[in-house]
Parts: structure tokens; C-alpha cells; sequence
């Protein structure tokens, strides 16, 4: 008899975008000359950067001749875009990775989901709150977890994104085995210090630990203090793996590539201590269960590193940082405090209120949908999260109406 | 201290590939005046269909204008491809199987792999030899296998594929729960008669198994007794999962486009005997790590279904098929027997000696890379797999080399 795997029964439904999209369905019904503005869901808005759509056209034609037509590619992704992160994204920056510690994939949420595989079932894990339930979810499926007991599943630390610590978690007071941090953060939109990412690669070198540093919103950091990159602090490439994403840096949330950096000098140990090579273990995880990019996309994400790509992708994250200062701005003035929008596209408001409660008030009074905190987390109740994603116009018309509802 | 997953290290190292390419690097810089002809690995050759060609640029364009901006799509796929599938690969032969039972995903390498994960890590696993080594890593790499024993993992029922069966193994003689089938068979090129597969339905019926059914080169399919789908036998859709691609239908080996059909009547069981739908258990897992397929590479999958693209294909299958029908000719007529190239792209021959002796013998005399067997497991020693995808004028100049060095 064929059997399940029963973890899958612990997971908890996230009814979080189902139940959004059914109460302002109910709305849109009730009121069908009252238009809602979307400020949920973190999806880009904007068409592709000119760069991307040239290359697309370019590696589509090399696919209608012969002599250049493509079939399988390296599963890690072309040299030629691989040499170009590793230039642009690392080199300049002072971070030394090279082009063959670079897995090219079709997501992020494809690597932040399988990387757990390489790893045993029962090392102890680190996931912030509130978080992107991605992390959570495949430990779940993988049996790393106990039920889930009032929100929270057992066996998991909670690394509590909070008001009073600025929505930067502190370093766990116990050990633990494989730690997710994301900035700059989804939901929250907060970023960490150079001097708070040094602490985390010390708490994981102490521990034999490692970092799972998930920056797909690095395009959007405007302090030149705040690191893009966790291999920007001394030590990170013998503690930490990272994942980066096309899809908020140049509009690639359909068009679908993004990388993960696994370095040489990682390592990871069985049970009788003997250290291993984790790029071994991945390279084969990668190569047995994924077989490279679409040609005509890496073509399009290889794009936005030359002169004129970057440009366009700073012009378009730039749009979206407007967007996100209007959003802070008109939140403050109405007495709300905040985070995130100045290195994020997300800003993160406590709502001093139930989040769903808050939700409603925003979708009845303003038309305007955004989404609820508790839906990310424990820490989450209390707060929504407000996306830049959308055109100026539909952005100044929300907040517009969002004060008009709360005056 | 951060443990691996250790089932990591049973993995027996594949240097089929590697080795290959070793002899044949050494061969070419040995002799630099001969050069080769490959026929070894299952790659497409010839342009992508001009169909799919104009639906990449068509989608592309779209990504260009704010108005018909693609983000993210629904992870399932789009409903036009959805759609299109259910329509053209399942009501037109008569197998009933609805849009939403049909998942698009990136490719059926990522589907064989990572379809073990929602069943229990204790099921009894029945896989070919020889094989398309995904089945069988991907199952070592989840716990589900002993340690390898002279070429074996303990704990998988092999269903041995020889001269003697025609190729198509047997149903075994033992119970099992998961149960890998491919046809027409990569790399023999057999197919499963309608008797053949409706034992295999039976069997999984009787036994509360699943089988998983790869049918990746149904396209190559001309003899109109074959089923193109396990669902074109009765009782299928409560014991089969399906695996599609339009990589060697359609060339997109570098696109990157493929589907599983996962039948909501498909049930599967706890510990306590309670059922539960396969359908919900996918739909979790694939929403949860994995974010859709890029846009313009579903409009051009799409595009296939047209009838135009019906004939473009039809086309580009035709010709490999031809290339496939030289080969097979050209074998028996050497004295060899073989299977395959008739309904499938691969010509499984009957070498009558060391694969790799063989190997070397084709590499060294007539400048011909052809797959050792011995590479795709135990029953594959003994045999060579030749691809027909090549040209026309490298197919008919490998053959009369071969012809030549064998005389």
C-alpha cells in the first residue's frame, strides 16, 4: 500500500492570499463602482527593463538556426552569466566568490525551499518571525519539525521580529544548526547592519552552524553602510549560503531566474564529524533534480549587468523606492510608526490593532488592499504590510484614501 | 554542529557523462584531424519550431508594456497551456483528464525527482534497469535505499529489461507501492503494448501502488496500437501519475517546459489506512517550492497545440524518426539486433560484448560517440545506445564510418 508522507499533514493551511482574495472579492461584489488599489501581494508592476527584452528577442532568434541553437545547458547555469554575478554582484563589492560557487536556478523560492535537502532531518533550526512561509513550510515537509501548537510548530527557534528590537531579531541564547535570515526582510522591509551580520557570523562559526541569507531585495538598499551581500562581512564564506533573485531587481517575477551562492570552503559534517564540501552535496542535489534556466532568460538576466542594464534596473528600483517613501511618509503623518520603504519595497506599519481588523478598515473605508501582518507570523499580529509595487498614480489615489478613512 | 543528510554519501558517483567526455577529449586532441560525430547524448539538434519561435517573441513583447505585463503567474501554470494539454494530449485520444489535474513545471527531470517527496520514506520502490538514473538518486538521496552493492542499492525491486522479455520487464513478483515506467524507454527505445500497460494498471490496483509514468517521447510514437498516455487504459487515473516535456517533442531541451498529471480520483495512504488525494499532497508541494514557469516560454509551449504547431511538430519528430530508421537499418544490417527508433528516438543495440569495449571501438575507428549501456545499469552491460538526433549528413557519415570500421 502506497503511504503518504505524513508531515505533510502538520502543515498548517495558510488561507493568508486565499482569504485576502475572498474578502475583497466580497467587496468588489457588494460595490462595484468602488475600484480597489492592490498594495498585497509583493509582485512587480513594471515592464521588463529594455536590456532584458532586447536579450530575450536576441536568444530567441540563436533558437531558430541551427548553428546557434541551444539544447541542454550546464544544470548550474552559462559561464556567461555566471562569470557576470560574480563580477558585478561580488567582486565589486569586495565579497570573493567565484563563478563556480554560482547555482543559476528558475527561483528563489525553488532554492530556499530544496537547500534543506542536503541536510540532515534533525538539525536544529533558526527562522525569524514574522517570516516568508517558504522556510518554514518545507522543514515542515521534511519532518524537522513537531505540530503545530498555537501558531508555532514545535522544534523550531523563533527568531522574534519586534518593536523593541527594531525588527531585527537578537542572537538566539541556545545553539542551533541552520539559521534563515532575510534582508533586506520580507515582510518587514528592515536591514541589518554590517555590525549585526558580524555578530550572526560569529554565533554560526561558534556553533558549526550555518546562514541561509536570502537577499532578493538587495536592489533596493540605498545606504551605502548597509552590506548587499552577507559575504561582505569577514568569515561569511565559511558560514553561509545566499540566494538572490532576479524578480524585485529587474522585474523578473514572471520571467523567472534567479541564483544561489553556495562557496567551496562550506562545510557540513556527518555523524562521526568528518567535514564535507556542502557545494558537493548542492552541485549534485542540483544536477540530479534540475536541468538549467531557459537559454533566452539567463540571455536577459546576463543583461542587466552591462552599463546600460544597470542603469535601467537602478531606474526601476529607484520608481519603486518613490513609491515607498510616499507610503512612509503619509503613514507617519497619520501617526503610525513604521519600517522598511527607504531599503526595501516594503513598508511594515504597526497598526496598534488587529492586523485582519486593520485589513478590513482599509479595504471598507479606502478600497485599498494590503496585507495583514498575522498572516507571516506570530509577530506579525498588530502590523500590515504595504508593497511599492504599483504605479505612482494607484499609489498616491491609496494613500490619498487611506487618509481620507482615518481622519 | 550542522549535519548533512548522509544518504547523500550512498550515492555511486555517475561518471557515465564525465567519462565519456574524458575518452573523447583525449581521443580529439590525440588525433586533431578526425574529428567526431556524436550520437551519444539524448539531445535535440534542429530549431525550435517557428510556431514557438513567433509565441517567444509574441510573450516577450507582452512583458514590454505596463498593460500586458506578466508577474507572477499561477504556479500550476497558465490555463491556456492548462487547458490546451487536456484538450490536445488527453480528450483527443479519449483518456479523461481536466485542466486543473495537469501541473507545468520547468522540466520532467524536476518532476521524476522531486514527486518522491510527498510519499512515505519507507514505500517499496520498482525501478527499470536499465534506467534514467533521476528514479533511482533521487530515491537514495530521500532514504528510501540501502548502501550499493556491486551496482545495486539494496531495497529497490529492479524490473530487469533484456533480450529476453523484448525490453519490457515483467510485472514482479513481490508487492511493491512506487513504481517507475517509461515509454517508449529512455534509453532503450521499447514500447508497452495496451496488454502490457493494463497489467501494469492491474497490478498497482491490486497492490494499492502507484505508478509513475514517463512518457516523455510519446511524440515519437507512430504506431497507432501504442498509447500515448497511461490514461488511455482503463482504470489508470486511480493508480498513475504522468510525466510530460516538451523537450524532445518540441525542442525545448533549452527552453524549458514540461507537465505531471496528477488524477484527483489518485489516493494514497496513512499509517491508519485513511486516504488521502495525491492531487492535494502535489498541489502543496508545488505551490510551495516552486513559483511557475516564465511566461513567454508557456505561450510558445502553447503554441504546439495549434494546429500549425501540430504539423511543425509532427515535422521535427518525423525527422528525427527518419535519422532513427538509418540507424536501426544500418545496425541489423552489421548482424547486430536492437530495439528501439521505430516509436522512440534511441536504438538500443545488442552489442554482444563490453559496452565499453564497444564504446571505444566506435570512438577509435569510426570517430562515432555512441552511450555505453553499462552506464544505465546492470542490464544495460552488454548494449550501446545510439541518439538519432543529429543531421541527416552527420547520421549518414557515422553510419558508413561504422559500417566501414566494422567490416
Amino acid at each position: 500500500m502506497i503511504r503518504i508522507n505524513e508531515n505533510f499533514t502538520k502543515l498548517k493551511a495558510s488561507y493568508l492570499f486565499s482569504d485576502i482574495a475572498k474578502r475583497v472579492s466580497a467587496y468588489t461584489q457588494a460595490n462595484p463602482d468602488k475600484p480597489v488599489i492592490r498594495l498585497g501581494i509583493g509582485d512587480v508592476t513594471e515592464p521588463l527593463p529594455q536590456v532584458c527584452l532586447d536579450a530575450l528577442h536576441a536568444g530567441t532568434d540563436e533558437l531558430s538556426k541551427r548553428a546557434t541553437f541551444k539544447g541542454y545547458g550546464p544544470e548550474q547555469g552559462y559561464a556567461f552569466l555566471r562569470e557576470a554575478i560574480a563580477q558585478h554582484d561580488y567582486a565589486a563589492r569586495g565579497a570573493k566568490i567565484e563563478a563556480d560557487e554560482i547555482f543559476v536556478s528558475d527561483g528563489s523560492k525553488c532554492d530556499c525551499g530544496n537547500i534543506q535537502e542536503i541536510f540532515s532531518t534533525d538539525v536544529r533550526l533558526a527562522i525569524p518571525d514574522p517570516v516568508y512561509p517558504v522556510y518554514v513550510d518545507t522543514n515542515v515537509m521534511a519532518g524537522r519539525t513537531g505540530t503545530n501548537i498555537d501558531g508555532r510548530y514545535q522544534g523550531i527557534t523563533y527568531l522574534d521580529s519586534t518593536p523593541a528590537n527594531g525588527y531585527v531579531p537578537a542572537i538566539p541564547g541556545v545553539a542551533t544548526d541552520l539559521i534563515y535570515l532575510c534582508f533586506p526582510n520580507n515582510p518587514t522591509g528592515a536591514v541589518a547592519t554590517k555590525a549585526q551580520l558580524t555578530a550572526w557570523v560569529a554565533y554560526a562559526k561558534a556553533n558549526k552552524a550555518i546562514i541561509l541569507f536570502d537577499s532578493a531585495y538587495e536592489a533596493y538598499i540605498r545606504n551605502p553602510e548597509i552590506p548587499h551581500s552577507i559575504y561582505e562581512i569577514e568569515g561569511a564564506r565559511d558560514v553561509a549560503i545566499e540566494f538572490r533573485s532576479f524578480s524585485k531587481t529587474a522585474g523578473f517575477t514572471g520571467t523567472r531566474c534567479a541564483y544561489t551562492v553556495v562557496p567551496k570552503s562550506l562545510m557540513a559534517y556527518d555523524a562521526a564529524g568528518n567535514a564535507h564540501a556542502v557545494h558537493a552535496l548542492w552541485n549534485r542535489r542540483h544536477t540530479t533534480k534540475f536541468n538549467g534556466v531557459s537559454y533566452p532568460v539567463q540571455k536577459a538576466a546576463a543583461a542587466i549587468y552591462t552599463d546600460e542594464g544597470k542603469k535601467q534596473v537602478h531606474a526601476m528600483t529607484d520608481f519603486y523606492l518613490a513609491n515607498a517613501a510616499l507610503i512612509r511618509t503619509a503613514v507617519n503623518k497619520l501617526g503610525f510608526s513604521c519600517i522598511g520603504g527607504d531599503n526595501a519595497p516594503y513598508i511594515w506599519v504597526n497598526a496598534g490593532r488587529d492586523s485582519w481588523e486593520f485589513f478590513d478598515l482599509l479595504l471598507n473605508k479606502a478600497q485599498v488592499v494590503c496585507t495583514p501582518g498575522a498572516g507571516f507570523g506570530k509577530c506579525g499580529e498588530g502590523h500590515i504590510r504595504i508593497s511599492a509595487f504599483n504605479s505612482r498614480e494607484n499609489v498616491e489615489k491609496a494613500l490619498d484614501r487611506i487618509a481620507a478613512a482615518l481622519k
